[in-house]
């Protein structure tokens, strides 16, 4: 289900008489055969001949016949089967004499949208950008969400009180929007609501560039490992296209800077060679400490020679910085490093060669567990782990270079994607309150794995198994990320159940996707971008506070509304609520 | 503070040497003068003169002079102050090198937005499409709202939890925008929240087309009560202007019909003859019983001879309606309605008379209480009460006359205004659960009064004060409303304080605003077109379901994603909350 297969060259509607002869690549759905061939297919449709049967749709790689049906139909020579709709379906959207009632419908809207009637109203609404909804359900994939009380109670169980969630992003609906095959390509400009604990940059409340797109594929190259262009090994390649063209545009209009044709690409594990480890240089001892805590000591050096621009920064960066350790350590003679203090001479001597150390370069310092940090995304120059602490300190380095004017990040934009992430981590503390010792996925469960590791991850080799995810890095900051997703239902429900061991409560809030997978979803893929990050880039400030109206304080408090604020608990009563601190509280 | 004045004919950006001569009106914000002459005025500057002073900015009504500073000055012939900032300001955002610290100008954020550095970010972003909060302060000022419980307690009141609340318009935000100055026209694609009781068509999320503009006026006409086109005796042309430019390029683009120049204006009071009080055609007891109880009895006529495509929908309503009284009461001798049991063969020859009623003719009853409900919008046709039960008869005959095919809507759209609402309320049951028998907001309390009524207010003779507010109604159906705001500190304070009584907890929410208006807000007002009902319209269907992606049942649950749903005891108590049913109901 999961192999790679080429881009299509025509959309079905796009065929005339003027193709005939040619050989194409359909990509689409299938349709029920028309019995006799006089009328024309449909807007968007094309029949398909493959021995005495037909079909009507779309189908894949094929010279064309001119005049059988319509004004073109395709002769058959190879097709694959993307995803076949498994399951018997609640109903059958084609036959609009015989609709369900409403219910049933709101059920599986992901299916009552393949009614053209209905798609054609969401199509008209804003040329397929499409809105979905900000009240939604918990659901354990990603960051800690915001809960909205509501005032219907589940009388079904003893009157517990229910909740929505905001959206965190709107992975969930539009990965349905585009199973349900109403709309090919969606777009929104999509406010997103993440409870994070105070991050330095970022809002309780953000706005992200969201796109999906059905039939995301390998390209037009042959998919042989040596084929692939520029190291982009994965699926998604139309993704590419159209964030890349997006880009560019944004970047000719607004800074008159002509981008290069294609981004550059980089994989994790090459991004990942960039900081080094120097855990086998440690002496015996401290190293078999280090073994028996699964922890490696890793660093990056900031070289007097080649980066020059980064020098001022790293001294002052060093007397600012209280919790990390910097040491110009060829300089002196001891280490700063308490890992380091029992090195031999000889040992010293060996490492510098090693790094190739020169005088006055500066080298960081950082202890991190073994097993990758799977959010980590970097350029040569400067770098931003998410959340490895010598990410943060390259990203530092670089506002500083820049604030004392060494180093001039926009002036020279470099965009680069980082591909091949690990697809499943034990590393990320903050997944693990709801991993609890499992494998959490290093971006959200609905990630394809890259199929020359699908055979890997049915054998139960998970730490080696390559995410179809790709992250988009400008000048070391990261401002997207998307993947291709899993379309094979089979391959979900082992994901959830097998590598990710989700029992059937948490496997809940997945349900309709699963189903919406079984009723025969084309393969997707796509991505969002951080459009406050984008704003200040463009804007040339380091906050994104400076490109919203109304910001939040980093504690997520709002100065200006004095919000939160306390509400009385009569009106918590509602809700079937009321505050831990006891009734003495009601004053509001 | 609210007399009227007249369009701005320039921008002060927009005069160059080739209006030398001419008269301008120029509205703006006053900067302090430059002391020499030299330096011409900056972007979007201009220097008036006036005797030996001089100020930089945008005065009214003016002869140009040519060449003394920049390009030109202008000669200031008559000025009005529309708004002076009377309050010390916290800082002055028009000198860059003493900024206080960030929490001081977060919550001033509408004085920060004065400074161009920032407000230049904002509008860089979006040609001045601005974002403003989802997760605000919880305020009274309209409707029901969500809201969100926040992880931050409240440790100063003894660990009470605290809350945002979510928009349910970017009401405040916006004018504080625009207050701010950094922004002269916005608008927005907004998403708003309202925790309503099921209402058939509403959802508890749904999006406007959302519009603020600094400096609405009463045009160029002269404002006497004479001189007023068509009807429209309030300020806010601009808005005017722009809906309707907006609105027939909707139509033209997407239905290739061609809307008239300017869109009919109707006052409230017009609206409301429309519907015809009986009650002094009563018997004298029934009166009696109606005045004590200070309720009328009102009727509409589906009339046969010129209502005839409305009169199979009444005879059908009439079977299908369980609440209201409908009668063809000419018909038999004998009437449906109690009320009118004991009127006299000549009572109700007199009524029939002044009734104008014919045979076959179909009457719709209703009682309500005396004090007219504002909420309350209708074209010659069709009509929408928002909250009157006649209002809901005349949209359900108006609904039915379409199924039956009797009567097409949008084949021929009828746009209409209704202005010159009663600014306050009793009548409002929504609204009295918070005004606890008070004076409330007919629409909120941000509503400036008609000019001519501003004198009855400060006298107190709240009931017949008027509102400059404005419904845009479309074949009977509220498609947005808006209004001129209040610009002027202490009558936004009056009607806080004395005319809706609010204590100083209740004005809390809106300290902000008070505070900015205090600061010289230039005088604004605004519109909300509802996206989804027009949509509706635009696809022609009934339902906004119709044209949503994903949305909710009318009792505000979703049935794919199965929201709201229960979360368990544990993540509940880190937000300072557990249920009212008891920790017995801990498994999730």
């Amino acid at each position: 289900m999961l192999t790679p297969f080429p881009s299509r060259t025509h959309n079905c509607g796009s065929l005339d008489a003027s193709n005939t002869g040619q050989r194409v690549i359909l990509a689409g759905w299938l349709l029920p055969g028309r019995r006799h061939r006089a009328p024309p297919a449909g807007k968007g449709q094309t029949q398909g001949i493959t021995g005495s049967s037909f079909f009507l749709a779309y189908s894949s790689s094929s010279p064309i016949l001119k005049g059988t049906t319509g004004e073109i139909d395709v002769q058959v020579e190879r097709f694959t089967v993307l995803n076949p709709a498994s399951s018997a379906l609640p109903f059958t959207p084609s036959n609009p004499f015989n609709l369900p009632n409403d219910d049933l419908r709101a059920r599986y809207r992901y299916l009552d949208l393949r009614r053209t009637a209905l798609s054609d109203n969401i199509k008209k609404r804003n040329f397929l950008e499409v809105e979905t909804p900000v009240l939604l359900r918990s659901s354990p994939e990603g960051a800690r969400e915001f809960l909205v009380p509501s005032r219907v109670s589940d009388t079904q169980v003893s009157e517990r009180p229910l909740f929505y969630a905001l959206q965190q992003s709107p992975q969930q609906p539009k990965q349905l929007l585009i199973c349900s095959g109403g709309v090919d390509r969606y777009f929104q400009l999509a406010k997103c609501f993440r409870d994070e604990d105070g991050r330095k940059d970022r809002q309780p409340e953000f706005t992200q560039v969201d796109l999906e797109m059905a039939y995301v594929s390998w390209g037009q190259d042959s998919p042989t490992a040596s084929g692939f262009s520029d190291q982009w090994r994965i699926g998604g390649t139309e993704i590419r296209q159209v964030v890349e063209s997006l880009i560019r545009k944004i970047w000719l209009q607004m800074e008159g800077i002509t981008l290069p044709d294609q981004f550059r690409v980089m994989t994790y594990g090459e991004a990942m060679t960039r900081i080094l480890n120097i855990t086998p240089h440690l002496p015996p001892d401290v190293l078999s400490a280090y073994e028996s805590n699964g922890e490696v000591l890793e660093c990056i050096i900031v070289r007097k020679s080649s980066d020059s621009e980064f020098i001022r920064a790293s001294k002052a960066c060093k007397e600012s910085l209280d919790t990390s350790t910097a040491e110009t350590w060829l300089k002196g003679s001891g280490l700063g490093c308490e890992s380091l203090k029992g090195l031999t001479t000889d040992g010293q001597v060996q490492l510098n060669t090693a790094l190739n150390l020169r005088y006055g370069d500066d080298i960081w310092l950082s202890k991190r567990p073994a097993l990758p940090k799977v959010v980590l995304s970097l350029t040569p120059k400067t770098a931003q782990g998410g959340s490895t602490s010598l990410g943060r300190i390259r990203l530092r380095l670089s506002e500083l270079a820049q604030i004392r004017g060494d180093f001039a990040i926009t002036a020279d934009p470099h965009f680069l994607w980082i591909t091949e992430f690990p697809l499943f981590t034990h590393a990320d503390e903050d997944k693990d309150f709801l991993a609890k010792g499992r494998w959490s996925s290093s971006h959200h469960p609905f990630t394809a794995p890259m199929w020359q590791d699908i055979e890997a991850m049915y054998r139960g080799d998970i730490e080696h198994v390559r995410g179809q995810h790709y992250d988009l890095v400008l000048n070391g900051v990261e401002i997207g990320g998307g993947s291709v997703r899993v379309h094979d239902a089979a391959m979900q429900e082992y994901i959830f159940g097998k590598v990710l061991q989700l029992t059937r409560q948490e496997q809940a809030p997945f349900n309709q996707l699963l189903h919406a997978l079984k009723c025969g979803a084309p393969p997707h893929g796509g991505i969002a971008l951080g459009f406050d990050r984008l704003m200040a880039i463009l804007c040339k400030t380091q906050s994104i506070r400076d490109v919203i109206a109304f910001p939040k304080t980093s504690t997520g408090t709002d100065l200006l509304f004095k919000s939160p604020a306390t509400i009385t608990e009569e009106a918590l009563y509602q809700y079937g609520l009321r505050s831990r601190a006891g009734s003495n509280t009601n004053d509001a």
